[in-house]
């Protein structure tokens, strides 16, 4: 293919705040948007120019949708991997494709596929039933998370073990699931790295955000992250090893643990846009979402110029019920047009520089 | 009224570029959009929640659209007067109101207004007839420009007039419309303010362009102007008196010829984000679209801090037909999502940072 047009349709799976931006973003690169997902009133919808209410698991449905777009790609990573298998076997440009959706929907393919590429990781072990924590749980020093392998999402599906507690009933609080235990990881802090490939194969990373979750969930990203250049580096450089892996057209994020020596330990990426990348539309020349974009579309990657220091802090549930004109004299707001503020749930985010 | 929620509908009349960046912008804000326009498939409204179709002299379909709104505002000056006041009396609110309407679509009214406000213009003269021009263009020095009180635009509806010219034959192929006749200025260059008023009555200027226009359509627009600071406080006290004596809520634009002694003179205002102000989102903290949507929500203005020199250049016609990946690799690109490249027509910009 070569690039699409001014006013081709780019079709997105899913219709949540990623999709809204996304499509925002497009809207002004001349396209138009078409967003397919169950919700009836979701908040990509109301800024897209069509809007297609079907199940992910619909294929005739996901086709015929297909037929109406000129290329596809996704704003969540648990679209199942079938639909885009589908969509892709129908004919359909779906970018970046569905080997990103296999990979990083179970835990245990995720980390050995980052393995394969070089990019160490945290200890772990399949863990198909209680009876399967206790080797590792020893050999990682007495403590480990145990996760579910697909499915989970900011913190939830997870429990902290240590040697000797009751692994059944951890198991069957995840309704025993096939899971994970990971090793834990005497961090510093966490980053993240947001790369964007474009279909020629070029790479370019974003400045690299510092992450602060608070119950499992990302509250506060800022740039710079105070990085060595040294370990920035290398961690940009398994990003990019990562897409080049993946033969990703997109934009990917890369999340680390860093150890006080340096050491970085990778813990998941998502196939998508990331929360950890927001600021970068009010602090960059491209931002994630066009440069999302403009990979899908063909075209080339656009400069990631970062103008000034900035911090990205999200909204969270009743936080995003502070009158909007409060909030946004405290920063630049984002809302995501979300009807329900329900605990925990991202509403928005708010970009301050920092001088 | 208190501020609007976020989730509450801006509607927008007017379904053109403008709608579309001001309906994007105001997404982000997590307003939803309902576009009110005649046209079936515009840009705005392939970015909006709602769209409407209807005339803007069809008052009962207006009204009915408005009960949808919380509030409303315009993209362009050329709504009828009626409408707004239509809108007005039926307890709509409507920002930034019918009076910016009504004094700049007649160009006699509107020149008058600014002179009211204490803001110098080139010498004009009231055109009925033919037979009026004989002593202003006398009066003006031999030459002047001869345009319709009404509907020009980009250049359009005007005659260059010298002494002894076909004033007949000029006030004909203008359709015999009632028209001013203008001095000629002697202008070094031209540019423009960007102003925003919020309800509360505090006013906020963006760093004024220079702007350069080819055909009587803006072409390209500068950042800084190399105003001296006198001279671009004298242009920015203008724009706040006349945004105050509207009484406006929004963003305006108030356009000066510069004379090489530092005389400033107004030649017209648009009420409503313009043309020389798309580079504002692009390079400052809040742009205009966003601004203007913060005013017409009853929300604080944001900080309007630009971070570097740009410049910004209009795509007209078949320019915007060089593909946009080629386009995009020169600059940050925003297209319209018009579906033909008529002539002349404004299909989209580049945004480019001047180092």
């Amino acid at each position: 293919m070569t690039a699409l047009k001014a006013g081709a349709t780019i079709g997105i799976l899913g219709g949540g705040q990623l999709g809204r931006m996304l499509g925002s973003a497009a809207a002004a690169l001349g396209f138009d948007i078409s967003i397919y997902c169950p919700e009836e009133d979701c908040p990509a919808a109301r800024v897209a120019a069509q809007h297609t209410i079907g199940a992910y698991t619909d294929t005739d449905a996901l086709i015929a949708w297909a037929k109406t777009c000129d290329a596809i790609t996704y704003e969540f990573e648990n679209v199942p991997v079938e639909a885009a298998q589908a969509l892709i076997s129908a004919g359909a440009l779906v970018r970046p494709g569905a080997k990103p959706l296999e990979v990083s929907q179970d835990r245990i393919v995720e980390k050995t596929f980052l393995r394969d590429c070089g990019i160490q990781t945290a200890d772990f072990a399949q863990i198909d039933t209680a009876a399967d924590v206790a080797g590792p749980i020893e050999q990682f020093g007495g403590e480990g998370i145990l996760k579910t392998r697909r499915d989970g999402y900011d913190g939830k599906g997870q429990a902290r073990l240590e040697l000797g507690d009751d692994y059944e009933a951890a198991h069957k609080a995840l309704k025993h699931a096939p899971c994970i235990l990971e090793a834990m990881v005497p961090f510093e802090f966490e980053v993240s790295v947001i790369v964007a490939r474009d279909r020629a194969g070029e790479s370019i990373c974003f400045d690299i955000p510092r992450n602060e979750h608070v119950n499992g969930i990302l509250k506060r990203s800022v740039v710079p992250s105070d990085l060595s250049a040294d370990v920035a580096e290398r961690a940009g450089d398994a990003a990019k090893a990562l897409a080049d892996a993946l033969d990703y057209v997109g934009v990917l994020a890369l999340e680390f643990f860093v150890l006080s020596d340096g050491t970085l330990l990778a813990n998941e990426f998502a196939p998508r846009v990331h929360n950890s990348g927001h600021w970068t539309p009010e602090a960059c020349a491209t931002g994630q979402f066009e440069q999302h974009m403009r990979a899908v579309a063909g075209w080339p990657l656009g400069p990631v110029t970062r103008y000034h220091d900035v911090e990205m802090l999200n909204l969270l549930g009743e936080e995003a019920l502070v009158p909007p004109e409060v909030l946004a004299a405290d920063g630049i707001l984002t809302l995501y047009g979300k009807r329900d503020a329900k605990p925990g749930r991202k509403m928005g985010h708010l970009v301050r520089r920092r001088s």
